[in-house]
């Protein structure tokens, strides 16, 4: 048995298989101990193919092997906070893909049941760990720019998901924007206390038709005095729209888009070059490896995690305040729920 | 006398002798034939720089001058509505720096005595004539970017003005950003909505001792469905900042901020270029200029003018329902204001 | 009579209007007192769009008038050393169009008039005056970085002349990279002491039947052992380009392109602006005021002029020894010119 | 065994261990059957590190093992040649590190051996498989850019090497500029036809007493006509500095830096980014992958590699030939070296 974190992955998808490959070629501080998946053929191949020392049956038989520390939970959303729980119970450290659950009570008993344990307990939220929002954050943790006062969010999806994702997805506040209520936090370091949204459909009539919106700005105010701007479509033609600027008391900092290169090409029509990386695991391949990378890394120093399970909780709690504000069109504190 | 249109100016400060520069040195089909200001060395100064015919000791003199077609009021805003009144009467052409007036009152009997008169009246939003911005209309209106789903704008100034200007100015949502009340009906080719402000003092604690807020970003709504935000700032030390960016079903246009040179400089500690022009007649040298062409021209030719008494009036308006929503801390439907 | 500095202008072409378009609207110092042309209905219509006091039969009248106290030479080349000749023994101040001639003696003669004389000789490297490349220049002047090692020069003209131009121009070397080995000079403060150059007929064979080439690059070393190289093309589809590199001990700093507008356009096909500006009016337009200003402002305060007439010698030398290099296939040193 | 190709990897050097990852993490049909260094714990660690099924004695017992398909020749570049001589009669497919040796006699003797033995043999210019420069190597394959008329590289090193490296580096034109030396071959696809050099030592006076230069630019001709730059220094203050561009008929591509993130800061001071990155394997870190998936790819098929041993001699001939133009100061043919 070597001395390195033995993990056990359970959900053998297309997040899971990121995140295998991560601790087979990156971590060397880690080692896939186990994998298992409802279908025994797609964790077969992972193993096979990321060199998975076992395949594990269930989730059970790999919270009840001793020689497992941690687990990666890469599950549909609504299996989360039993497994969390009971991976907590189990004494395992815990890496959880965004979101927790969907509603608040899950999400608390889910944080509550780790924290109890004493085991760590990490959420995905993958974007902090991208070179160009680190260096965000970087600047505001050091005082580059000052004192926050505005920041802007543009997140665009290329195109819409299947229609049939967005209903049971908890809709785009809680699939999509989940991701940037986590940024707007991580970026000001200070809580979102009321949101306003305006939105509607306009990319698919379907979404619609389904009871959900594509698109939305929604207006933020954080408990620091700060104001800042979401923006999200579920389709933006040009390729994967991934930026922030935060405007602070002595300059600001944008983070611009990435490319697959950077050639500039000059002709007759114009000065142009190639769309943006149009995929999210393009766009975000670095930030994914260096989440687990960041997980490993503190579990094995016994350090707290860069995200917890309580800022999961916040940003479902934003989301679901922005459901509400856009249902009743209203601004909406965070603190009415709960 | 000249078939040139012949125009009186009324008001020799700074944004006066910035119109008489244009008249003088870049307008071909226009003279100016006299100048009246309160303090008659300011009239007499403007008239040898810029070879005015006359200098008239008040404005019912320019009025009286059955030579003039056209006047250019530019006075302080509580004289504009009056002159315009008088100007009507006169059967002159008007030209007059925004806003029309502080009250809807006012501007709505300005603007109805321009009509019945039959004089042209346009309104001095300058930055609809800046390239950068001229190019993001054009980019609408050909359908470059498709339809129109949500437009952000960003406008800070270097730096706060003097508390007195604020106390008489009118706020922020007058002074400040009526310009961007009026981009925004610009850039969209509809008409504002709804406003919710999220603002405070985060600038200059004597603003806020003057009444008025120094930031502010506020979500709009348009009358066609698209969304928008307007960020201002009394603030940005890094130069004048003015952006904008929309975004629509086929693609998104973003202007830029103008450099004085294209310089790029790579040493040890970054690779950065200097710092984007920071004044105002600097960065809309070209804009000030082309309105006053285009008014001439149109004037000249009996056609339209490209910004109306009514752009004016719909700015005001919005402004005035920016001002509700951020004292009473909700959304505020501009049809409230009338 | 004014106590302005009075200005002859001789020749009503294109760039002697927009001479006369700085005099008369940004120069308060100075002011147009005659002009001449061969063509009178020219200098007439000259003379009436910027108000010059008078239109003289010939050159000759100009340089007799004593209320005269400097000249602007905008003829063609093949005049400019008897111009200047004649100028000097009037004892007027010279503004004088590059190239002051073709051969070496010619403008060694005007040079030494001009010298003997004591009047001050100004010639046209109008992009000396530009802001990129000024702010270059000043980067080097400041040792902002550092020792210059090396220096790139990009310029290319959106589409070739008429072959009869190229006929009389002096070919490539002298009428189109005249300025650049100007530019050479000016951004490393050294002189130009080799050239080799490359190059071809690549745009218009009309032009090589002409007995002219129309694309180069010449490797130039310079006096203080700087090496730089200048790229020339008749043709860049793409419009107007015109850049520079210096680089140094403690960086690099590059000059980029003008463009009408900042605009950034993302599209399903790419990330676009427009084009660079493509008409070498409009790149230049406050390059062409700016030396002009320079020259007034120099002769005004009897101080020296930024540009020389051995500025002008010495771009003449380095281009009569590129012509012998490319004739000969083979370096040469400028010395070897004389 | 696994019909995956078996890859002996011959010196366990840095770019040994960079091969070893790509072959070991993602190279799915190859695999690393034995590894030897003459650091025999050197070779161990990177068996653990990468997972290489044995630890070789030496170079001979790999080309003798017929389980063996291919060999990386990671070793330095005097034993290039009798490596790939020996590998060639052994019938081993080779990927060989560049040079293939210091000179043409070598190196003929080198690239006949595998010609005449068939194994294919593919050199390790790695920079082809850059995103950026297969970017332009696309435009000018597709004609988005027309015929290429010129081309202009910079390619600048962060920091010189050591001296010691220099005194047996075969100096900068082996040494350095053979990447660029290809890479103008591989962007026009043409030959280089001559070269003129001028440099010096601008950099560190200890590279000049060791009898090389640190700072050249060379004028290239090419077979088609088309003319070329290359600016080579052994220092850049801002990072590792490797551009292109490439100028056509029909418009131009440039290839920029890449930079750890596209984060902008605007300040009182200045906007500006971070550095570029700094180190040859942060900045090329995917070519270098790319180019061993590309000849594991072409082996396992049967195809040709896109970069060839005649490759490899074309480059060296051309860095013999600017050594020539240096020391004698003079345009040499690349067709006098032979």
């Amino acid at each position: 048995m070597s001395n390195r974190l033995q993990i056990g992955l359970i959900g053998a998808g297309r997040i899971g298989r990121v995140h295998a490959s991560t601790i087979a070629y990156r971590v060397a501080d880690a080692e896939l101990a186990a994998v298992t998946d409802p279908i025994p053929a797609a964790a077969q191949a992972l193993a096979e193919k990321f060199r998975v020392r076992a395949v594990a049956p269930d989730a059970q038989s790999i919270l009840a092997d001793p020689a497992i520390d941690a687990v990666l939970i890469c599950t549909p959303t609504p299996t989360h906070a039993d497994l969390i729980i009971a991976a907590a119970a189990a004494g395992k450290h815990i890496f959880c893909e965004k979101p927790v659950a969907m509603s608040l009570e899950q999400t608390d008993a889910a944080v509550a049941a780790a924290e109890r344990a004493g085991v760590t307990l990490q959420i995905g939220f993958n974007r902090r760990f991208d070179a160009n929002f680190a260096r965000l954050r970087r600047a505001v943790a050091e005082g580059e720019v000052g004192t926050v006062e505005i920041v802007h969010i543009v997140s665009r999806d290329p195109a819409p998901p299947p229609v049939e994702y967005v209903r049971s997805s908890g809709g785009i506040f809680l699939d999509m924007t989940i991701h940037d209520w986590d940024m707007a936090r991580f970026l000001t370091g200070s809580e979102i206390v009321e949101v306003y949204v305006q939105g509607g459909v306009m990319v698919d009539p379907a979404i619609g038709a389904a009871g959900d919106i594509d698109t939305h700005v929604t207006l933020l105010r954080f408990a620091s005095g700060a104001i800042g701007t979401i923006d999200n479509s579920r389709r933006a033609v040009y390729g994967y729209d991934q930026r922030a600027e935060v405007f602070g008391s002595r300059g600001s900092i944008q983070a611009q888009n990435n490319y697959p290169n950077s050639a500039l090409i000059s002709t007759g029509e114009s000065v142009r070059r190639d769309l943006p990386l149009n995929f999210f695991m393009d766009r975000y391949v670095e930030a994914f490896a260096a989440e687990v990378e960041s997980f490993v890394a503190a579990v094995s120093a016994g350090q707290p995690v860069p995200v917890t399970g309580r800022d999961g909780r916040a940003a479902l709690a934003v989301g679901l305040a922005a459901k509400l504000s856009y249902a009743e069109g209203r601004p909406v504190r965070v603190d009415e729920i709960g």
